[in-house]
Order: C-alpha cells, then sequence, then structure tokens
C-alpha cells in the first residue's frame, strides 16, 4: 500500500492507495496558508496517521509516501525549491515528514501526478508516453514518457502552460506574451465570457447568470453554446482553435500516444471533444500518419492523490 | 565498428565509425533522386562496401548499419514512410539495404541522428537529455531523453520546427500558420533580408551582394549586422527574438541540460549566441531556476553519419 498526498495552497488531500492506483481510504484538511511550515506539515502528518488508522491499515503496511505539490517541488532535494500558493522557498519537506515516518518520501509537482495517475488508472492506461492537461486557472501538465513522469535535466520543463503560441500577443503572468494558458485556460474562457455579456447583453451568457457578470463561469460560456447562443458559439469556437494549436504544438514535438484532458472545462464531454477533434485533425501536419488520441481524463479530483501515491511504485 | 548512412535528397553519406563516434573513413556519392529505389539502394550498398574496403576493414568488423534520413523513417517497420525530397512512399529499405549485408540495420530521421552524434561526440555529451537544433532552410531537430533519440509515439514527434508559436502568423508548407520555422530558420532570415534590401538600397546587406538580391544569403544578413548597418540589426534583433520565444518553449517543456544549435546561421558564433543567451535570459520563466545550456553544435556536416552508425550502438 501507498500513502498519496496531494499538497495545494487550498488543501491537503491524503489517500492510502493500493498497488493498482485504487483509492481505499482518504481524507482532506485546509492547508491553511500563512501559518508556520513545522505546524502545517505536522497537520499532514496526523491526517496520514488518521487515514491509515480508519483505514485499518498499519504503518508496517506501507511501502512509501508520495507528495504531488503545488509549485516546484525537487524531488533529488527532497524540498519545495518555490511554491507562490503557499509562501514557501526551498522548504525542507522530506526531513519534516521524516519526523513521523521512517518511510521513503517521495515529490513531484502537481501535473506530473495527475498525469501518472491517469496513465497507472486512468485514460492513458497502456500508453508509454502520453500528457494529461488540465483547463482549469492555468493549464496544468503531466508528461509521462517510458512510464514515467518527465520533469526535464533541472525539475522545470512540463510548464505546457507557457508554450508561447502567440508572440506579442496577451500578456501572462510569466513575464512572455502570448503563452498558451491565456488562451485556452478556463480563466481566459471565463474571461472572455465576461468581455462578451458586457457587449452583447442579448447574449444567453448574460442570461444564464442574471446579468451577474461576476457568476459567469466557463460552465456558462459552454452551456449557452450548447444552446446555440451565437455569442457563446464565436468565443467557444476560438478556444477550440487556440486549444487545438496548442495540442497540434504537443503533438508536433511529443507526439504522444495519447492527450488526456481534465478539469473543469472538459467537463463538457462531447461538445468540447468532438469540436477539438475535428479542429486538431484539420490542422495536423502529417495527415496520413497516426497521432494521438484526444480523450477526457477521468480521475478528476482524486488524480491528485492517486499519482503521488504511484511515484512510490516507480 | 559501425557504419553510418546520411541520406538526403541532394547526397548519400557514408561513414566508418568507431565506439566513441570517430569517423575513421567516409565517402559521398549524390542521390541521384527519380532513379529506381533499388538502383539507388545498390548505389548506397557498394559505396559501403567501398568505404569499408578502403579504411582496411571487413565486414565481420561490422556490429551494425545505422541510416539518418531525410522525411519519416519508422524503425519498427524498416521503411521510409514519406520522403517528400526523395519521390518515396513506404519505401523498403531495411529489406532492400538486406540483399548487400547480413547486419542488424537501423532507421532514424536525420534529426535525431544529428542529435544523438552531438550527444555522443560532440556538444551534448555529458547530457542524458539534450536537444540539438539545425537551423537551415526549415529548422531540425534531434531530441535525445535518457540518452537515446525520442520519436514519440508514432515517430513523428521531434518536429520543433512546427512549433506554433504565432496563431495566425506567416503561412507554413505544413498547413498551419506561425510555425517557428517560418521566423527562425535560416530561410526565414534571408527572406527578411530581401525584402530589407530592396527597401532599404542604403543598407550594407544590398552593397555586400553587389545589388543582387539573389545572392543575399543568412550570413549577409549577419555579417552587415556585425558591421553596425542599422537595417541589419533590426532583422537581426528580431530574429534573435523568434529564435529566443522558440527556444523558451523548449525549455518550458523538455527542460533539456543543453540546447546545442548548429547550421550556416549558427557558425555566426559568440555574435548570435550572446545576443541570443541574453534574449532568454530576459524571458525566462523561473528566474532563479537553472535552465539548459545554450551552445554551438560542434559536429557539422559529420553528425548525419556519427549518429546514424551510434544507432547501433543503442
Amino acid at each position: 500500500m501507498y500513502i498519496g498526498v496531494d499538497l495545494g495552497g487550498t488543501n491537503i488531500g491524503v489517500g492510502l492507495v493500493d498497488e493498482k492506483g485504487k483509492i481505499v481510504y482518504k481524507g482532506e484538511i485546509p492547508t491553511g496558508v500563512g501559518r508556520p511550515f513545522e505546524e502545517i506539515i505536522g497537520d499532514m502528518a496526523k491526517l496520514i496517521q488518521d487515514v491509515i488508522e480508519e483505514s485499518d491499515y498499519k504503518q508496517e503496511d506501507l511501502k512509501a509516501i508520495g507528495i504531488g505539490s503545488t509549485g516546484l517541488p525537487d524531488n533529488k532535494k527532497g524540498t519545495i525549491v518555490l511554491a507562490s500558493n503557499l509562501g514557501w522557498e526551498n522548504a525542507p519537506i522530506r526531513d519534516e515528514l521524516h519526523k513521523y515516518f521512517d518511510l521513503p518520501i517521495h515529490l513531484d509537482n502537481d501535473g506530473n501526478t495527475a498525469g501518472l495517475a491517469e496513465a497507472v488508472a486512468g485514460a492513458c492506461q497502456g500508453a508509454e508516453n502520453s500528457i494529461t492537461l488540465t483547463l482549469g486557472t492555468g493549464i496544468g501538465a503531466g508528461i509521462i514518457i517510458n512510464g514515467k513522469p518527465y520533469s526535464g535535466a533541472h525539475s522545470v520543463g512540463a510548464e505546457l502552460g507557457h508554450l508561447i503560441i502567440h508572440v506579442d500577443g496577451i500578456q501572462c503572468t510569466c513575464g512572455n506574451k502570448g503563452c498558451w494558458e491565456r488562451y485556452a485556460s478556463a480563466t481566459a474562457l471565463i474571461s472572455e465570457g465576461k468581455k462578451a455579456a458586457k457587449n452583447h447583453s442579448d447574449s444567453l451568457i448574460y442570461q444564464l447568470v442574471d446579468r451577474n457578470l461576476d457568476r459567469i463561469t466557463a460552465k456558462t460560456v459552454i452551456d449557452a453554446a450548447k444552446k446555440g447562443d451565437v455569442t457563446a458559439l464565436k468565443l467557444f469556437d476560438n478556444y477550440i482553435y487556440y486549444l487545438a494549436m496548442g495540442i497540434i504544438t504537443i503533438i508536433n514535438s511529443f507526439d504522444p500516444a495519447i492527450i488526456a484532458i481534465g478539469g473543469g472545462v472538459a467537463g463538457a464531454g462531447d461538445f468540447l471533444f468532438d469540436a477539438l477533434k475535428k479542429k486538431v485533425k484539420e490542422h495536423i501536419f502529417y495527415k496520413e500518419a497516426p497521432y494521438a488520441e484526444i480523450t477526457q481524463a477521468v480521475l478528476g479530483n482524486d488524480a491528485g492523490i492517486i499519482g503521488a501515491a504511484m511515484l512510490g511504485k516507480l
């Protein structure tokens, strides 16, 4: 059995996970950002102990603890190098957690753990090379090569949200212009939805939120598009175009067997995937050659815990 | 000892290469595109035999033959799936060459063989993960992951010249708009040089070619920029900017230890690399974290033969 920890800026999720990537028992607490590092790790350790106890297992049954973290974890050093939404720099998370558990502790970023989860127990099973994208505030990515998460030479790769797809385009938080996530994240769709609703008061987007712009989500825009609203359909088509352009870039560079897409936007199901696949097919380089299957990620929020746990199996 | 074959649309190069990637003896013939496939492979086989004989080795000394090919080779099937500049489709190159040699025959694309050569015996020695780019008619790329060429799940990856860096940008031959090589290949610099010379007859670019636009090469523009010509400097700055944006995208996705750059443009040496490194540093995502070393490829035209030969060592 393995423990998987999903460490985010809002919550800490912990699960006891079996060899096949199935969660046997899980729990969650608020991260409580702002408190001392030792206190947060102390709570994490308590939650791990609780999960073990309540699932009727013992520490002796465990092979390893894996942590999928927001920010920039460094598995070699055992630290979180940088995590802006935790307020941590060079946080010695492995040493701190070793005070509670005499077990191997593995680290990776939450993009890679989500990718590993889908590869072991989700939409990318059976593929040696796959990429899982999460369309949310930004675009998270987990790259699996030869069955293992790929983090590059300095553990700073897999930032596919920052593929530059439009030089001199929209300013990104990373300092550059035209990063993919400025066009194809949920945030991007929401932002375009708000602008459009403001300019087109007849749009269904505006009506679906009772004329309260702050309530517009990615789902609002997609729901309006599904119902044939002209304004929403235009936004949706643009969104699909930008999403496809990044995916073409991924196919032309990584050529994975499967690209799984999760996050709230992916919840639109066939409506989104049919349009996306059509657009990718139109723009693919080698029209005659096979290329990545594009499919919906299936593990949802559990992916973080499962993938973190599976770090112990690599 | 290994035989490396560099199969291009213009020439076929063959070399006898030792374990360390050193060429012991080499030869070259014109490809003679348009002739029957069997005739071209027959000439290739004869050249291989000549190279072995003239180097005082015997067929018994050979462990394998490796072929680095233009187009889309498929090592599993042993065929060249598609090579537009050879006019071949599903060409059974392994079976045909096996008529002459009872040796393992390995195939990969010429981008990957150039990358493997630099990794084994050139600028990327010692790095597990490296990428070699060749700035020429397009942008060729060889991706090395864990010491081996990476071609993805369908052998159609490594097309880094077709990273989309400018959606809705310049039309590319691949059908999409805004591919990296439309902005950062030698062809792109030549094209901009011609336009600029036409519009600025006082530019040194125009003078260096005695007002004959057809004679403008990438070196013309770079030489004029080196001498401080205002028009050329502007083109050069733009070129470096686009080159940097693609490299940032590569760092944000593959995070290699080393990026080696070859091809005629790279011959500009420090003038180009100093400007490029400065631009990349300005735009890098994680300012504090280490990232890829950017350096000049060192093996030149021999890279194709050396890398092809080293396929036999993998």
